[in-house]
C-alpha cells in the first residue's frame, strides 16, 4: 500500500497544466517543474484549525496539505518564530515590521523544509542515492536529511561557496566536491552523471516536493498571524522555491476558506545587483529570465544566474501586485550588521538584501509605513564566516586592564 | 508595580539556604549561586498541563515556573525537538537513544535559554550595560539578547575561542575582546571592571536567572515524553548550569505532582580528559572541585577549569545516582562525525563527548541497552569551523567529468 497522503489528487505540469500520475517518481515535465495538487474540499472536511493547533510545532502539523504519508524523514523542522522588529522598523520607518527567522531550523536554514520533504518522498519511492548542486545552505541540508534517511548523498558546490556550507555537507557524510564554476555548472554535473551514477537529482524544482516543503513557510505565517496574511512579504530569491511555495500555500488556504480575508501579501522577490535575472526580467515585462552574465554576490544563496522556475516566480510576483527588485550588492554587509545589531536576529546576507529593498520601497512609496511587512531570514548569519570575519581587539590578562580604553 | 512572576516566593542562597529578597538585583551570596524559589502549591493550582499545551512552542510556555513577568526579551527560543536516534543507537548498542537538539535555538545553541532569561531580568531591573566571559556560545547569545533589549554588551573571550563565536558577538554589536587566557581569566576581567565600568556581570551562575532559563530544557523534556522522564541524561559540562537547572526542574515538577512516576533520570556530567575538574572531584568523593591545571579541549564550551557551581553539579549528579565522567579528548572528532553522519543532527564537539561517555558506560554496564537515554546537543556543529574543516576534492567543470572516480 502506498504511503502517500491520500488527499493528493494528482501532479500537474506547471508549464502546460498536464495531469500527471502521483504514485511514481517524477523529475521535470517538458523541461519545467511540476505542482502537487490536493483534493482541497476533502482536506477542508478532514483538517481543522483546532486539529492543526493541537499537533507538534513542526511543519508536519499541516500533513493533509503535504505529499508524505506516515513515514517521514525528520529532524524536527519548523515552526520558525515570526518576531516583531520594532527597533529595526523604527530606524527604517516601518511601523509593523516582522522577521520570520528560519535560522532556527535544522542545519540553520530554510533549506531543511524543502529537503525534509524531498528526501522523505525519495525515501518513499525507494531511492537510495541522491545528488544536489548547491551554492549555499542546500548542500548541508541535503546531506543531513540523507544521513537521517540512511541514503548516499553527493553534493557539488562552487569552489567559493561559504566554507561552513562545504564542511557541514562533508561532516554529515555526503561526498562533497568543489567545482570551478557556478551553481548551474554544478547542476550540469548532476544532470550529466545521472545515468552512470544512478542518483536522483534533488536540484531546486527538478523534483515536485521541495516546493511543498517550502510551502510550509506560508502555512506557518498564516497560522502565526491568526490566518490574516500580512500586507507585504520580502523574500530573497535564488531558485525561488520558497516564494513560489508560499504563493501556492496562500492559494490553497484561500480555496479551503481558512483565510480571514481575500487579502494576499504583495510578494517582493529580492536580488542583488550582482545577480538579478528575475529583477531584470520583471523590469522588462518578461515571463522567462535570461541567464545573468558574470553573476556575483557575497550572498551566495542568491547567486543563481538562471532559474528553472523563473516563470513561476514572476507569475506569483505579478499576480500578487508585488515586484522583483535588485539592491546594491556593496551595501549588503551594512544592512546585515544593522539588522543583527538592532534586533539580535542572526540575519544572513541574502536576507540583508530584503532590508535594503524595504529601505528603497519605503522611499518610493511602494510600501507604506503602516503596512505589515514580513522579511524572511533564510539562514543563520553564523554560517557566513567570510562576511562576518573581522579583526577583534586583544587584551593581555597578565597585566592590569586599562578599562578606560575599552 | 513589579513585573515579576507573582509565584516567585523568594530567592535562596545555594550554599547556606539563606532566604533572600526577590525584588532586587542579586549576584552571588557568600560567593556562591542563588536559587529562585516558587510557591509551587499556588503554581500547581494555576498552571495545568492543558494550559501549557495550548501555548506557543517557546520556553515561555512554562511562565508560572519562570522568574519573568509579562515583559520578556525573546527571540522565539525553545522548544527544541527531542529526536529518536535509531541508527546511532543501534551502532552503539543503545536501543532507546534520543538527542535533544538545542542547535535549533536562536544563535544556534542552548545558551539562548539562559541568556534570554538573564537579559529579561536585567532589563526588568533597569540594567543597561552587561558583560560576560565566554569560552564559546554564550558570548554570541548574550550579544544577541542584549541587542534585542537595546542594552550595551561587553564580551571577553579566550583568544582561541572558535572564530564563529567571536564574530557572532561582534556582529550583534557587542564590544568583543580576545584575552590571552582561559574563561576564568576573562571572568576576572569582568569582575574587576565592575566598579569602573558599571556593567552587570552575566557570568555563569553569578546571577540567579540563567539557571531558570536552562531549567526549561528539563521542563520540555518532561512534556515531550508525556511527563515520564527518561532513565539517563548525558550532559556535557562546562559551568554546569543546564544540569543543575534540569535537576531543579524535575524537583519542581515532582513537587507539583506532574510527573508520571517517582523515577528521575540518572544525570551523567560529561567532560573531556583535557579538562575534567568535576569528573575528578566526583571520583575523589569531593563536593568542591579544584581548578583543573593546563585545561585544554577542542570542545571549547567544556574547557572550564573551575566552576562556581561545582557543588551544585556534584550534588545533583550524586542525588540522581549518576556519575561525572571524562572521555578521551583525542576521540571527540570521531564521535562527532559518527553522530552527525549517522543521524544528520548537527552535533557539537561538547556533545560528542556524551557519545563517548555512552560508549564506555554501556561497556561498563552502568547504562543498560534498553534504558531510555537522552543526549543533549548543546550547539550547532556549524559553529565549530576549527573542528569541521577539511580538504575537499575539486572538479574542473570545463573538462568532461570522470564519474567513475567519484
Amino acid at each position: 500500500m502506498s504511503d502517500m497522503n491520500p488527499f493528493v489528487s494528482h501532479l500537474e505540469g506547471a508549464i502546460d497544466g498536464a495531469r500527471l500520475e502521483p504514485n511514481q517518481v517524477h523529475t521535470l515535465h517538458e523541461g519545467r517543474p511540476i505542482w502537487v495538487r490536493y483534493d482541497l474540499e476533502q482536506v477542508a472536511q478532514r483538517m481543522t484549525k483546532e486539529l492543526v493547533a493541537s499537533r507538534e510545532p513542526t511543519l508536519w502539523r499541516y500533513r493533509e496539505l503535504l505529499p508524505a504519508g506516515e513515514r517521514i524523514v525528520s529532524l524536527g523542522e519548523g515552526m520558525s518564530p515570526v518576531l516583531p522588529c520594532p527597533r529595526l522598523g523604527s530606524a527604517m520607518g516601518a511601523n509593523d515590521l516582522w522577521i520570520k527567522d528560519e535560522s532556527q531550523l535544522p542545519t540553520g536554514s530554510f533549506k531543511s523544509r524543502g529537503l525534509a520533504m524531498a528526501i522523505t518522498m525519495a525515501h518513499h519511492f525507494g531511492i537510495e542515492r541522491v545528488a544536489i548542486p548547491s551554492a549555499g545552505n542546500a548542500g548541508g541540508a541535503a546531506a543531513a536529511y540523507a544521513a537521517r534517511a540512511g541514503m548516499e548523498c553527493y553534493v557539488f558546490m562552487p569552489e567559493d561557496t561559504p566554507v561552513i556550507n562545504q564542511y557541514e555537507a562533508a561532516m554529515a557524510g555526503a561526498k562533497t566536491y568543489l567545482v570551478n564554476g557556478l551553481i548551474n555548472d554544478c547542476g550540469r554535473i548532476v544532470k550529466e552523471g545521472m545515468d552512470q551514477m544512478g542518483w536522483f537529482d534533488l536540484s531546486t524544482l527538478k523534483e515536485p516536493y521541495r516546493i511543498e516543503g517550502k510551502k510550509t513557510m506560508g502555512l506557518e505565517l498564516a497560522e502565526q498571524f491568526q490566518w490574516e496574511l500580512p500586507d507585504v512579504v520580502l523574500y530573497p530569491t535564488g531558485g525561488g522555491t520558497g516564494l513560489i511555495g508560499m504563493w501556492k500555500a496562500f492559494a490553497e488556504l484561500g480555496a479551503m476558506g481558512w483565510l480571514a480575508s481575500d487579502k494576499r501579501p504583495r510578494m517582493y522577490s529580492v536580488q542583488s545587483t550582482g545577480c538579478a535575472p528575475i529583477a531584470r526580467a520583471f523590469e522588462r515585462g518578461e515571463r522567462f529570465a535570461e541567464l545573468f552574465p558574470h553573476a556575483e554576490s557575497m550572498a551566495r544563496g542568491i547567486r543563481v544566474p538562471v532559474a528553472v522556475g523563473d516563470f513561476m516566480i514572476l507569475d506569483a510576483v505579478r499576480e500578487s501586485g508585488g515586484q522583483a527588485v535588485a539592491v546594491d550588492e556593496a551595501r549588503l554587509p551594512d544592512w546585515m550588521r544593522q539588522a543583527v545589531s538592532s534586533e539580535g536576529i542572526s540575519l544572513c546576507p541574502e536576507s540583508a538584501a530584503c532590508v535594503g529593498a524595504l529601505e528603497s520601497l519605503l522611499a518610493s512609496g511602494d510600501i507604506k509605513p503602516d503596512e505589515r511587512v514580513v522579511i524572511f531570514n533564510t539562514g543563520a548569519a553564523q554560517k557566513y564566516l567570510e562576511v562576518m570575519q573581522t579583526e577583534l581587539p586583544k587584551l593581555d590578562c597578565t597585566q592590569p586592564i586599562d578599562y578606560a580604553t575599552l
